[in-house]
C-alpha cells in the first residue's frame, strides 16, 4: 500500500458523505426544467476538483449542458497524462417508478448506496476523483491527469464531438480512462475492451401512388409490404450471415487467443436462454453466442410498419412500406461505408414494380483497444491489485460512441474501467452502487495511474 | 313502350322529387345519433311501397338497423318471382369534408342529384322502387316482387346473414337483383356478374419473450420482424402467383367465350397506370390486367407492424412481428379452405427460431353468376332496351357479402344490375347520380321484370 492507498482508506466515510452530496444534486439531462440543478452539479464537481488541488478547473460551454474540465500537470513533462472521462448527468427518476426511497436522497441499505446516478455514472466517476485526490494528498500523482465530465450522455452526449474536436491540445494525453461500465461481478473483475459501432438506416419502399383498395387493385400491383419483406429476406444468407456484398470486408478477425481469453468470461447458453427465452438460438453458427454479440456486425429489423396494423380488417392495399435498420458493427467497420454498401445492396434487389429509398438516421464507430496496448496492461495489473483476482476479459455488443469518438478524434487507447455491475439497476427504479465497488474503484484507480507511470 | 314505361315517363318529375325527400333523411348507420333518422328512412320507403300497391309491407327488426320487407303476389303462382335487395342506409358525410352544398339537403347541377346516398344506394333502390310503382299502376306486375331493403350496409350488413338465414321462406324467389353498382359509361351498360369473395387473417411472430436491446442481443436471436419478412417472400412464386398449395385448386378457369366477353369491357392499361402511379406492373403474366382484379384470386399484405418505427432511432430487438394478410377469392374457393391452408403452410415455413400464429379475422365467399342463366339474359335484354346499346361484361375484384350470402343461402341467381357510375364519388364528398341515370334505370327495371316473365 502507498500513501495515498492509505489516504484513500483513511477518508472513506468522508468520500461516501461527499458522494451522497453529489447525489442529491438532480441533474437530470432530459428535463429542462433541472437546467439549473445540471449546472449546480457541475459547479459542486468543479469546486471539489478545485479544492483537492487540481490547478486548471474550468466549467467549460457547450451548445447543451457544460463540461466540467480540470487538469493536474504536476507529473512534469516526462511523465504519462491520463485523460478521464466520466459524465455528471443522470436518467429520470420518478419515486413513483418502484424506487423503494427518494431517487435523489441516498440511503445506503445492505452494503449499498441507492440513488439515481449512484452508479451511472457519479458514483463511478467521482471514484475517480477520489482517487485523484488520494494520490495528490499523498504527495503528488505519478501521471499527469485530465478529467473531461460532461453533462449530456444521458441525452446522446450530442455537442461531445464539437467539443472534443474544438479542444484536442486541450485534451492531448497518453490514454482515456473511463469508468462508466460494469464488471462481470462482485468478485470477478472484468475488462471490456471492444464495443460495437451502429449505422441506423431506414428503408422505405413505394408501391401506388396512394394506398388502394385491395378489391378494386389487388393483382396488378407489386404491394409494397410484400416488396419490402421480398428485399428484407435478401439481406441475410440462410447461414445467419449479413448477405450485403462487402459487408464483412473490414471486420478484424478474432484471433485463436482473443477466443481463448473471451471464452473465459462467456456466459453458459443457459444465461442467453433465460434472458432471451427463444425456441432456438439464430446465428452464424461459426461463431459462440458471446462471439456473435461482442465480435460480430449485425443487420437487424428494429422496427417495420405499413398499411393498416389496428384491430380488425382494412382491405388497403399500401402506398408505402418502411423497415428500420441497424447494423452493429465491429473494429475496423466504417458507419458510412456500411450505409453505402446498404444502400447499394437495397438499390440491387429492388425490383422495377416499386421504388426504394434508404436514409441513414444515426451512426457510431465501433471500438476496439488492443489488449497488448501498454494502458491496457496496466488496467490489467490495476484491476489484479484491487480485486486480488486477475481480470477477465469481454467484448460488448451495444454502443459507447464516446470510446470511438475519443479513440478517433483524439488519436488515444481508450481504457474501460467499470466499477458497477449489471444489476445494479442503472436507467430503472432503485438504482444502486456497492460501498465496496466505491472503495475498490478509488483503490484500482490509483493503481492505474501508479501502473500506467512505470 | 308499355303503360308502365309511359307511368314512369308522365311521373318523373314527381319520382326525382319523392327521392329528394329520402335524401334529405341522414340516416347514417355508422352514427348512433342517427338511429331515429334510420328509423325515419324505414318508415318512409314502407309508406311509399304501401301507397304504391304492394300487399304486405313490414319493418323487420334485426338486432342492429330495422329491414324494409314488402311483396306483391298479384303475377300468380305460375309466374316467376323476383327479389329485389338494396339498402337505405348512407355513409356519414360533412359539408365540411369538401361537399358544394349540404349533403342531406339534395339539389340539382348539371343533370346530377347530389346529395349523400343519391347513388349508394338510395337513388338506385328507389329506381327499382318506382319500376315496380310504374308496373303495378299499369295493371300489375308480370312477375311477383319481394323487397329486402336493408339498414346496415354501410358499416358491414353485420345482421343480414342472420335474417336471410331465418326467413328463407319469406324471401323464396328465382332470381335475385341488387341495383347498388356502376356500370361502365353513361352511354355504356354493364353488368358485373363476379365478384371476389375474402379471407382475412392476422399473422403473428413471436421471438424473444420482450422486447430486447439490439446491442446486447443482437447476433443470437432471429429477429421477428426478419422472420416474418422471411415467411412473407414465400407466399408469393416469382412469377407472381400464390405459393400456398392447394391454394388454386378450387379455381373456376377463365373459359375462351369468357375471356372474350372481358376483354370487351376492359380498361386500357393506360388507365390502371394513371390510377396506380406504380413504375410497372406486377402479377401473373398470363393473365391480362383486368383479369388479375376479377378472375384470379390474390395474397395481399395489408399492413405491418413490428418495434419501433417512429421518427429517428431506437436500437430494439422486437419481442413480436404483426402482418395482416387478406386474400380475395374467386368462385368457387372456400375462404375457411383458404384460411386453413394459409395456416398450414405458415405452419411449415415457420423457422425452429421463433413462433407463429394464424387467426381468421373476416370471411366472405366470391359470387359469380353464369352468363347463361335466364336472369343474366334477362338482364342483358333490358339493358339493351333501356340503353339502346348491349351490355359489355365485367368482372368486379371487390366484395360484395350479400351476392354470396343471398346466393348461397337463399339458391337463386344473383344479378347486379347497376345504375351508378365508378365518378358518382360514393362514400367521398359531393356524391351525385345522373338524372338520366335514374330514369333509364326505373325504365331498365321494369324492362327486366318483363322480360323475366318471358
Amino acid at each position: 500500500m502507498t500513501d495515498a492507498h492509505e489516504f484513500a482508506q483513511a477518508n472513506g466515510e468522508r468520500f461516501r458523505q461527499q458522494l451522497f452530496d453529489l447525489l442529491r444534486i438532480p441533474s437530470v439531462s432530459t428535463d429542462p426544467a433541472r437546467k439549473d440543478d445540471i449546472r449546480r452539479a457541475a459547479e459542486w464537481l468543479a469546486d471539489d476538483l478545485r479544492r483537492i488541488g487540481f490547478e486548471r478547473v474550468e466549467i467549460k460551454p457547450t451548445a447543451g449542458h457544460p463540461v466540467v474540465y480540470a487538469e493536474w500537470l504536476g507529473a512534469g513533462d516526462g511523465a504519462p497524462t491520463a485523460l478521464v472521462y466520466g459524465h455528471y448527468d443522470v436518467q429520470p427518476a420518478e419515486i413513483e417508478a418502484g424506487w423503494t426511497s427518494d431517487p435523489f436522497e441516498p440511503v445506503e441499505r445492505g452494503g449499498k448506496i441507492y440513488a439515481r446516478g449512484a452508479a451511472d455514472d457519479k458514483g463511478q466517476v467521482f471514484a475517480q476523483v477520489k482517487a485523484a485526490e488520494s494520490l495528490l494528498a499523498a504527495g503528488g500523482a505519478p501521471v499527469n491527469l485530465k478529467f473531461l465530465i460532461e453533462g449530456e450522455e444521458e441525452i446522446g452526449s450530442p455537442h461531445l464531438g464539437a467539443f472534443v474536436s474544438a479542444n484536442r491540445d486541450l485534451l492531448k494525453a497518453d490514454v482515456c480512462v473511463i469508468s462508466d461500465t460494469s464488471i462481470l461481478a462482485i468478485d470477478q473483475p472484468s475488462i471490456c475492451y471492444a464495443l460495437r459501432g451502429l449505422a441506423y438506416m431506414e428503408v422505405e419502399v413505394f408501391g401506388p401512388k396512394q394506398d388502394l383498395h385491395s378489391g378494386g387493385f389487388g393483382g396488378i400491383v407489386h404491394n409494397p409490404a410484400q416488396a419490402l419483406a421480398e428485399m428484407i429476406a435478401q439481406l441475410h444468407h440462410p447461414d445467419g450471415s449479413v448477405a450485403v456484398p462487402g459487408f464483412y470486408d473490414d471486420v478484424l478477425p478474432l484471433s485463436d487467443e482473443e477466443r481463448a481469453e473471451l471464452a473465459k468470461s462467456a456466459a453458459p447458453e443457459d444465461y442467453w436462454r433465460e434472458m432471451t427465452g427463444v425456441p432456438a438460438f439464430w446465428g452464424e453458427a461459426a461463431y459462440a453466442l458471446h462471439e456473435r454479440i461482442g465480435a460480430r456486425p449485425t443487420l437487424e429489423i428494429n422496427g417495420l410498419v405499413s398499411g393498416f396494423y389496428g384491430e380488425g380488417s382494412k382491405t388497403v392495399l399500401p402506398a408505402r412500406a418502411l423497415a428500420k435498420i441497424s447494423c452493429r458493427l465491429v473494429a475496423n467497420q466504417q458507419p458510412r461505408r456500411i450505409f453505402e454498401q446498404v444502400r447499394g445492396h437495397i438499390a440491387r434487389i429492388t425490383p422495377p414494380t416499386v421504388r426504394s429509398e434508404v436514409r441513414l438516421i444515426a451512426e457510431a464507430h465501433p471500438a476496439r483497444t488492443d489488449l497488448n496496448n501498454p494502458a491496457m496492461r496496466a488496467a490489467m495489473a490495476a484491476y489484479e491489485k484491487g480485486w486480488g483476482k486477475r481480470p477477465l476479459f469481454e467484448r460488448g455488443g451495444g454502443t459507447l460512441p464516446v470510446m470511438a469518438d475519443i479513440q478517433r478524434e483524439l488519436k488515444m487507447p481508450v481504457v474501460l474501467m467499470g466499477f458497477g455491475l449489471r444489476s445494479d439497476g442503472a436507467h430503472g427504479p432503485n438504482e444502486h452502487f456497492h460501498v465496496e465497488m466505491f472503495h475498490k474503484g478509488i483503490n484500482t484507480a490509483v493503481y492505474f495511474f501508479e501502473e500506467l507511470a512505470k
